[in-house]
């Protein structure tokens, strides 16, 4: 059994295994499922084959409801049929399951858990889509990792095939579907074994067929419905015992095994936490940490939801049981308790009632809330509530991970705990949207993965700004696999790499740097003055935790081998270089063969520039002397300018400095209303150049102000009797027009720090000058040395009196 | 407090509130809730107004998606919007039920429960399609009968605009919605003492406006999402005691006072029943019998399902509490239990734990279906619930009112247990479809409720075949408000009529009849040869059960006095006439007045014809002298034709027979799936004239048998060679047209059994007589003298071997 590691996210997991298994594919992609679609898609356009050698057709629909019924339909004309999904998308599918699960017609529909849009939409992880289809009929399976997003995969699809109950295979939006993770590959002989072709053979024979024809679809009445909805409890009870099979002969051939309800812990634990998801992977190791110590805890792990077998889960609670904690990741409000905390809770006070309990008096059963939208769930978390089990009355109906200071529903928790990580090294960098540091790490992943013997994951976060906002890639190698399904934090990073230099005054970003750590800045000031442009809260950390500072000017060398601004093989060069995870040479030539693997097909002289480029980074590499005083009077930017809102100062400002997981429960509105123009307080300053108006040539059209998407370009009209204290670089012109009274002037501004740069306003500005060519009425110039300058003259233009047309017509007529 | 009562089902009852509670009405009418919708949209049709006197924007939308999505624009303009749906129409709502919830806009959604489909579907009720909202956040509320549709649609307007949590309203399809009943009516001054405008008012705030603009519906991640998700959380508390409040402000202005969970029967309760729905009444209705019997049971009426009240519910239960059977009229498969029971044993196992129950030793709880797709839940069945408590170790997962011999889930019952109903009068009208029988009860119960101090009830049982299919109508009367949310049974009929004739041979109903019963039949034999015109086991139960028998040949009286075919006065004349709920002159006048209303918009001739038939009903009927012996040899008809193929004799038939409540689960299929061609076992013999073909007048041109809904038309090639046996009256023509071979005949012939008489293929024939203006090819006459020389032709048609197109050209290219 040595299989194949592969290096991939859970969402090419489950995809793999789905794409191997079926014959139609109906699709309409939503985040966070989006890739398995788009990968199905893909694979059956180079026409890669399933496991009885056909491309599967690929459908996309015009929403959820139609992929659903496509899949309806294809289940029912025998096919093998499957669906990604999530969030909204499954909801719309509610119907056909229902429909799919009464007809007894096996498929697996694979979804990345997804929070619900309620007071606001979120595209991240929670299971309140999961939970919404409980009625449904399908069989729930979670899976807790990359791992397990193909193994369990592929035991849901086996097990379907053989019970005949539909699955919902889920994992955990984001934190399992887009975490690049080296795992065990689940080869097609595997994948063969698994699947028995008589349960094929036998969907097939149940098809709709006109040369045998069949009635389904009808209508029952009172008479005989309640019979018939009866004739299917033969078929859910058997299904958990079919799927442990599939596990089991699953574990004969990976050497994985699982059970419906997996137990870790401490043989003689009292205290125990129920856990479904990603969640698990960190109790798990919080557990191993805690019990290591002597602490009776354990951990359930929820793996077969539905069909609920309380047998398997009450065989799993040790006998010394005491006091449970079931965690769900979704809120249902006014239910009084979450679903995973109801059903553990009536199993256990129901075989307790029937004696199959392994303990004799009811354990104290309390559940809680985590993870929200992907809030995070960290080992110290876990052990918040371990300690609050230790209570003589522990706390029903908590939450775990953020501070609810109107219902007190939450558990405080030690954020400094960390659970032992021998040998495990944490990389963070720091990017931007579209820089190319997020497709670098991934690179970075998958040398490593294939190149050493370590273990890793990638998991990378991204502001919803998109383009031009910050990405954070948080990276752990190790020699063991990594089962840390939280973020990196502070003092976690042996490692951090600012790849873009301005954003070193918007984020504390060293807060996260372990004591002796690596920092890698991309600077474009010379080694000798590197020092100096760091902002003092840099300084700080840099000697406190007597952390190693490299340089380099990535910018200049991208500019020099002719990259133009890619500045990705570069610091992955850096980063290869210092950390040593592969000795030096073998690293060089793993990122050159990944580099001809990506650019072959662009031709030589794209790889020469992206060799020289390797080689640039490792001579433009500085290590710098730190000085052992703070220096620097340069400070962390504000989030917000000056003189905003309360609401904007409190909950704004902390959200955009990414301190918005601190922001306690009562700074949220309960409405999910906010306040308005809220984003001209962030000054993201993001633009390289800025247009600038050239008062003589303009014909005043008004389209500049019309197509800004951001209004960050306006105009104003005025008597020019108001101008006092005027700039002196402040520019306007006579207005023209017979509407406008006379004598008045006009001026067109530009708001420095809240243009993006994009170029739009001058693209359409049709006042061209006739003498030279490519000169328009505005025209982008460098923003450094205009930017003061006109931050001076946005402040005056917008404190100027504003006319709208009616009072200028009022005006006019006086 | 001296309320008008008023006689109306329970769709109009929860309508008429909603009506006035709201200012934009989004609807997709579906049943059984469409006539809410309905009475709406007419009701602003002709301006009613609402609470502030404004008409109701009554919207329909393409679906229910677009309702809800219609709704919650609504809301977030500040209006107080509403609609009605059920079932998969709920489904299409989900996604804007979690915004609008999220969103905290008051709401109330009005719900006639409805099963959803599975294995197939069904427009009956059960709380399946509810219960896959709970996890939206809207409160769920329940009404139990037609009063408290009325009641309880009023008291969740009000809560919901007091704490903004929208709530969800639902009362049992069919059984409640489509129930008459004589209730109290809630009258406007309630509905405005109800209503505080100052929630109104602090609603149309909230409203999104550009002059205060807010933003919402926005996007929130991980950092916030989870904190802003528990900012409801005080709202989601306070709930219940405002649910309350409205409660008991309701009480104090109508005298009818209702609790979050409702206690009835012994103080000292050791089995208690806690039930949902309609089901409530019945279990009352039998709690009562039992109680005062002496057996310690009780029942807990769950009125406010979300929020759950655990606290509420906990103080509902007595001391004494030893074992509780909580009943789900849903089943959620692989759920190890359904949701309320799930509720309540969570409930009770955490406020034992808290020390809120008042009980010490944890209660036995068992869970239950019951009532699925509206399969009858009677007094017996619920007496059985109990006895299972009764036992040591009472089943759970049970189901009650099926017979399950698959998973043996269900429990016995006795079938012949009745509650005493002192005073209750129960009436049975067989008819069919469209012939006027039920809205002859519909107005004959109007009467009762209007002239009398008798509560009244009726409840129409429909086939899903529709027009020309029979109707049974249920109609009890009695000095107390009635309970009985359940048919009338073996020997509950003290009255039974039989409104066509030929219904007699098809179902058993003096089964029905009381001993000592009234039977009344429309026949058209005379009086003295009506007796031995009866089928032998009706001349049974007149003779075994006493009845008083009496006859009217209703049709001819019709047609005397001018009705054509229509009966119902008729009928209902009978009616008053024997049973003297009424005195004989007030209830003619009463009948006279129901006349004159409903017809006065028509002229006077119209009226007068229906006053006549009034006056010959009386003189036509006839009570006709039971003789001691029976002397029938006519025997019930068969349900299907001889020879049918075992799933049609054993399931098909009983349930074409009135029997398929007595089918057990095994006879049903897993999966939907049913064998074809069962449809022509059943001879339904509707039709009372049959198309003739006329072989000389006809062009061959096919489209007879083409537009056949039932496809009993067909037309047949064949050699004249292969006749043999020919039936003398079998007709037959050569063939016209190229295609078909030299000498080859043609035969075009009708089934006069499946035949339903409707007429179309000779409206559609093409070939019209020159010289006989109106006669065609196809011509209609009466059936009885044609039946058996048309059935032998076409068993003969039948047998004729089969030609298709391919066969034909090959034996012409021969």
């Amino acid at each position: 059994m040595s299989a194949k590691r592969i290096t991939i996210d859970g969402n090419q997991a489950a995809a793999t295994i789905a794409h191997l298994c079926n014959e139609v594919i109906a699709i309409y992609p939503i985040t966070p499922a989006s890739p398995m679609g788009e990968l199905a898609d893909a694979w059956s356009a180079v026409g890669r084959k399933n496991l009885w050698g056909d491309t599967p057709e690929v459908i996309e629909m015009q929403s959820e409801g139609g992929a659903a019924g496509a899949i309806h339909g294809a289940l029912q004309g025998g096919a093998l049929s499957t669906t990604f999904t999530a969030s909204q998308g499954l909801l719309l599918m509610l119907p056909n399951m229902y429909k799919i699960a009464g007809e007894l017609s096996p498929t697996v529909f694979h979804v990345a858990a997804r929070s619900l849009a309620a007071q606001a939409l979120s595209i991240f992880c929670d299971h309140a889509d999961v939970m919404a289809t409980r009625g449904t009929g399908f069989g729930l399976i979670a899976s807790a990792s990359v791992q397990e997003a193909m193994d369990l995969a592929l035991i849901a699809q086996a097990a379907t095939l053989e019970g005949r109950v539909p699955m919902l295979h889920f994992f955990d939006g984001f934190r399992t579907s887009h975490e690049v993770s080296k795992i065990e590959a689940v080869d097609e002989a595997t994948v063969r074994a698994m699947i028995n072709d008589e349960w094929v053979d036998a969907h097939h024979r149940r098809a709709l067929n006109p040369e045998h024809p069949l009635l389904r679809g009808s209508s029952q009445n009172p008479d005989v419905y309640f019979q018939a909805r009866e004739t299917v409890n033969p078929y859910y009870s058997a299904m958990p015992a079919i799927v442990q099979g599939a596990m089991d002969r699953f574990a004969a051939l990976t050497g994985r095994q699982y059970q419906l309800f997996d137990y870790r812990g401490h043989p003689e634990a009292e205290r125990i936490m129920v856990v479904m998801g990603s969640a698990a992977q960190t109790t798990e190791e919080t557990v191993e940490a805690l019990a290591a110590a002597g602490e009776k805890v354990g951990l359930v792990i929820a793996r077969l939801y539905r069909p609920l077998d309380s047998s398997a889960l009450l065989a799993a609670l040790p006998a010394t049981t005491r006091a449970l904690a079931v965690l769900d990741r979704t809120k249902e409000p006014g239910a009084g308790g979450e679903p995973l905390y109801k059903d553990v809770l009536s199993a256990v006070a129901q075989g307790l009632a029937d004696g199959q309990a392994a303990f004799e008096t009811m354990p104290r059963v309390i559940g809680g809330r985590y993870g929200l939208s992907s809030k995070e769930f960290t080992p110290g978390m876990c052990k918040a509530v371990f300690d609050e089990l230790a209570q003589e009355r522990p706390k029903n109906d908590f939450t775990i991970g953020i501070h609810d200071d109107i219902s007190n529903t939450s558990l405080a928790w030690d954020a400094s705990y960390r659970n032992p990580s021998a040998g495990v090294t944490g990389a963070l960098f720091y990017g931007l949207g579209s820089d190319g540091t997020v497709s670098a790490n991934k690179n970075s992943i998958k040398i490593i993965g294939e190149k050493t013997e370590l273990h890793a994951q990638g998991y990378f976060v991204y502001d919803s700004k998109k383009s031009g906002a910050v990405t954070v890639s948080h990276l752990r190698f190790g020699p063991e696999p990594i089962r840390s399904s939280y973020l990196l934090d502070e003092g976690d990073a042996q490692f951090v790499a600012c790849h873009q230099e301005r954003l070193l005054q918007r984020y504390d970003m060293l807060a996260k740097a372990a004591p002796g750590a690596v920092f890698l800045l991309n600077s474009s000031a010379p080694p000798e003055q590197v020092w100096t442009s760091l902002p003092r809260p840099v300084q700080q950390h840099i000697i406190d935790k007597k952390l190693s500072f490299y340089t380099i000017d990535a910018y200049r060398i991208a500019d020099e081998v002719g990259m133009g601004k890619r500045i990705n093989t570069i610091m992955q060069t850096c980063f290869f270089s210092i950390c040593e995870l592969l000795p030096s040479s073998e690293a060089i030539d793993a990122i050159k063969q990944a580099i001809e693997k990506s650019y072959g097909g662009r031709g030589a002289d794209i790889i020469k520039r992206n060799f020289s480029a390797v080689d640039a980074a490792i001579d433009g590499l500085h290590r710098i002397a730190v000085p052992e005083q703070v220096d620097s009077s340069i400070e962390l930017a504000p989030a917000v300018a000056e003189g905003a809102p309360e609401f904007v100062r409190e909950v704004t400002a902390e959200i955009i400095a990414g301190r918005g997981d601190a922001l306690p429960v009562s700074c949220l509105p309960v409405d999910g209303s906010f306040p308005t123009a809220t984003a001209a307080w962030e000054k993201r300053n993001l633009a390289q150049e800025i247009p600038v108006w050239d008062e003589a040539l303009c014909i005043q059209c008004g389209k500049c102000p019309f197509v800004c998407p951001h209004a960050a370009i306006r105009s104003k009209l005025f008597d020019p009797a108001e101008l006092q204290g005027t700039p002196a670089s402040f520019k306007h012109v006579a207005a023209r027009g017979k509407e406008f009274p006379e004598g008045w002037h006009i001026s067109y501004q530009v708001a420095p720090e809240d243009c993006t740069g994009c170029g739009l306003c001058v693209d359409i500005c049709p006042a061209k000058d006739k003498k030279e060519p490519g000169r328009r009425a505005l025209n982008m110039a460098p923003q450094p040395p205009l930017l003061e300058q006109e931050r001076e003259n946005w402040d005056y233009f917008l404190a100027l009196p504003d006319y709208d047309r009616t009072t200028l017509a009022l005006s006019k007529m006086k």
